[in-house]
């Protein structure tokens, strides 16, 4: 893939509850594929815990070393919410009221409590990213996207903040799934890999039943280049004897 | 809980499948649960892709600033696997041949072919790690511990390699799932936070069948702390009429 012309992303994952092994992160990869069919490649993913100086860090390296950040949880009203805040301290602005953010929550027929007040501070100069699942939005900051923990609402913010996203062409794949495993296939795909260099190949292990196998995979932007890599990767694999099928 | 005296873990995930969406990790989540059974608090993950100089650089971040760092994926013998020797060079030595490893590959009984010489290869100083599903060893150089990135074998030597860390006091957790938003709850639980600080105290809205509910999740070492926290819990949510069962 030619990084110099794709843009990039680094998803900021905040909460303890995915380094506690409680939850079960289901963002990233919901996010990864969506930004790759927008021409956008993840490149860094980022766990980190609710902590307001590890999200400043965090945040300010990955701002300026790519396109676009997206957040993913901490924006919620209890005391373990701190994203809001965390990233108005990483931009050096304040924290303030957004009155359309209010009005949202208000009509969405719930009582506006001080907790879910909170649901309505944003930082100074941030944009509001609607919620069309329960009305609290997140919101864009320069090249920052915050969006929800939840799943079903981070998908549903994304959704939403998608035609603001500068798009390049659709980050292709092709895959397929070999009976074997990586050993027998390793010297020719690397030699395959040497000589399709405007492609990326992966060769991924797995074990299902008690048996291994193997998903190759070629990923770029040049729909003939895939096919191009693909057919020989196909033509080693008769060679070698290996039944595949397309994954 | 008492960060000072807590062992601490990072997680490093390599592999660009994970982050094209591909692939959804699942030794996160193990391995912190593992671990915190050990008593180790994993801090951070993070999810690389398959580049040297990357790996290097996040590999020499993190083994100054925790007890353990482990690793997964990019053990294999095929061209995108180069774990090996990016922690040679992220260590300053030399990748070498380890007559124990290439002894078991040959014990397996596969052909060792060079592709799967290379799964022989780890770096100077470092020992290595049982693998019992499929031979190929991890390994360890100092507080770094190189696992697979097939779940499966990836449980298998982090149980071979649990003997080697240094445990503490257990974390411990007690959840309990309210029937009820965050918003309800956000004040009362505030004030627990505030005077129950040995323990952590975390609240993670969920979505389910269309409905909005609330897992409130104490953890700490001192199992008398959780106790008091979680009884403070459970009569606010009564006090507030909120239903709410064990998790």
């Amino acid at each position: 893939m030619n990084s110099e012309t794709t843009p990039t992303a680094s998803v900021l994952i905040i909460g303890n509850e995915i380094l506690s092994g409680k939850t079960q992160d289901a963002n990233l990869a919901y996010l990864a594929t969506e930004l790759a069919s927008l021409g956008i490649a993840v490149i860094e993913a980022r766990v980190i815990r609710d902590d307001t100086a590890t999200i400043v860090a965090v945040l300010n390296e990955a701002r300026v070393r790519h396109t676009y950040v997206f957040t993913t949880g901490g924006i919620g009203p209890t005391h373990d919410d701190i994203t809001a805040a965390a990233i108005a301290k990483a931009f050096g602005v304040e924290l303030e009221l957004s009155q359309e953010a209010l009005g949202r929550l208000t009509a969405s027929g719930r009582e506006v409590n001080d907790a879910r007040r909170k649901m309505a501070m944003v930082p100074a100069g941030a944009t509001l990213i609607d919620n069309s699942v329960s009305a609290a939005p997140g919101f864009r900051l320069e090249n920052v996207f915050v969006l929800a923990g939840i799943p079903k609402i981070a998908r549903a913010m994304f959704e939403a903040a998608k035609p603001e996203l500068e798009t390049a062409a659709a980050i292709l794949s092709a895959a397929i799934t070999v009976e074997g495993s990586e050993g027998v296939i390793a010297a020719p795909l690397g030699a395959i890999a040497d000589s399709n260099t405007t492609v990326e190949i992966g060769s991924y292990p797995f074990s299902r039943d008690g048996r291994f196998g193997t998903t190759l995979v070629v990923r770029g932007t040049d729909r003939d280049a895939i096919h191009q890599a693909m057919n020989a990767i196909r033509e080693s694999l008769r060679g070698l004897g290996l039944p595949f099928t397309d994954a």
